[in-house]
């Protein structure tokens, strides 16, 4: 497999923003913990082919963060770190059912003027996830990559809300749109999941795939729809960087097979899926810094073996 | 393929208490129509096998039902039409998600003093569904039947509030048990479909379906979890019945083919989850009724399109 001529870059909004996350559910509770839609990305995407991040942090940002990160052969050439600022942080809870989350408190820090800048060596990445961040960031990361051969977005709730006509405008720009149902509910204004995919697919990308937590995901494309079911857990501690999870191991998957066939998709699905599950199994990146290869296949095939009739 | 020697029972709770449905949803409304668990659940398990029918209505029960039903090739020897009894009666709506019914009015008519009573050419019953009625004539009924070979049994909230003992002893006595999400939740006091499932699974039944609306199924047995998507619908009419249409062709399926491996245990589950996908997009039996094997092919390939990776 080669892979000096093809880079993935990870642009984030959360570890921009989160570096530090302080969040209590059900099952405790941490305090500026490492957190983020690039960091939880970029380490998921890590399990498979070696990452580019995009992103900012003050220098209040543990330098520990920052080793750990290098360990996981994450090139961190583009993260900039402000002399004197403060690492975006996100304080919150979640409801009972851990489906919603509650914020308590966001402190911007450094995100509030960032502006995200490929260094040369990543402009020629063919495999680019804009993780959830802002979607005018998004698009202006995308135009600074010469040639991508695959784009993948994610996106929340706040941009639907206060930026639904840029959210529209980068999902024109993407092959990938990720999002949960609740998610392409909001965007679309449909109450039907079946509905809202097949117009999200009108409206750009020619994939969608929308999560369900833990009933799964369904891929639409013009393969038809894919059902991809959850690994069956019997408890979630923390499902913060669960979606960036998903989307980061859906996308190394795809780099590293380069295959982009309807077939390896669904793979690529299922291995964000396996991914996933074993995020929200521990706060922050605990559980998915420990997850090895044989973890990973074991899931997986669980997951087949579920699917099968 | 040799019936003879087959008989397949379907006890019911509203084909007793239904037989007549006013309901309204945000698609429509229809008065006194035809509905209840036997009456779909046959009608379901009609379209694969020959059916026996138990149950109870008065003589206010529409002869164009009676002949509807013995159309379909259902025995209706366990029918008792009581002389000035009136047939029982369901008044209701669903909350706009369609996951919710809302009781307004109940007339118990004839179903208050209801025994059940198997005719003996009934008791030769090999598979017996007991469709969803109080517990406690689910085993009586039960107890009719000489040598059983596969026994499934549905139930609703109610019964789990108001006889939970006794369902839980009916749960003892089946080799499969149908509910929802919900139903699982309330009678396992779990919040994890995993664990309730698995809970369900040590207390009695070697097979525990849980059936989840638009995020299809989980079988849970010795064979693991089958997870088995929902046909994809860009709409629902009408969710009454749903689950006995899911239930009774289950059955249907599994008298048709006499395979209880596991691999064809989880073909019944997909056959039982189109069956439903059917009886939602319309009032009452319409659609139902109005299912061809060519539809049942079509969307039970689909659903297996949809789950290969």
């Amino acid at each position: 497999m080669e892979w000096g001529s093809r880079w993935r870059c990870s642009l984030y909004f959360r570890s921009v923003q989160t570096a530090l996350d302080s969040i209590e559910t059900p099952a405790g509770r941490i305090e500026s913990a490492l957190g983020g839609a690039a960091t939880y990305g970029s380490v998921a995407a890590s399990l498979f082919a070696p990452v580019h991040l995009v992103g900012v942090v003050g220098d209040d940002f543990p330098q520990e963060h920052i080793e750990f990160l290098k360990a996981r052969n994450i090139d961190l050439a583009g993260l900039q770190i402000i002399e004197g600022g403060q690492t975006f942080h996100w304080k919150g809870d979640y409801n009972a059912d851990l489906n919603t989350a509650v914020t308590h408190e966001t402190r911007l820090g450094v995100f509030e003027h960032f502006e995200p800048k490929l260094p040369d060596h990543y402009r020629d990445a063919q495999y680019v996830f804009l993780a959830n961040i802002n979607p005018e960031l998004q698009l202006s990361t995308l135009r600074q990559v010469k040639q991508p051969k695959l784009v993948l977005c994610d996106t929340m709730n706040l941009w639907i809300n206060i930026a639904r006509d840029h959210v529209r405008e980068i999902f024109k720009n993407v092959d990938i749109a990720v999002l949960n149902d609740g998610e392409a509910r909001l965007l679309t204004e449909q109450d039907s999941i079946v509905v809202a995919g097949r117009q999200l697919l009108r409206s750009g990308p020619r994939i969608v795939v929308i999560k369900k937590g833990e009933h799964g995901a369904l891929m639409f494309s013009e393969d038809g729809i894919f059902s991809c079911p959850s690994y069956p857990l019997e408890s979630v501690v923390d499902p913060t960087g669960a979606g960036d999870s998903f989307a980061g191991a859906m996308m190394g998957y795809l780099a590293k097979t380069d295959d982009l066939s309807p077939h390896n998709l669904r793979r690529a699905v299922a291995y964000g899926s396996v991914v996933a599950s074993t995020t929200v199994q521990d706060f922050s990146l605990n559980s998915l810094a420990a997850l090895t290869p044989e973890v990973i296949n074991q899931r997986y095939a669980a997951v087949k073996a579920m699917s099968e009739f």
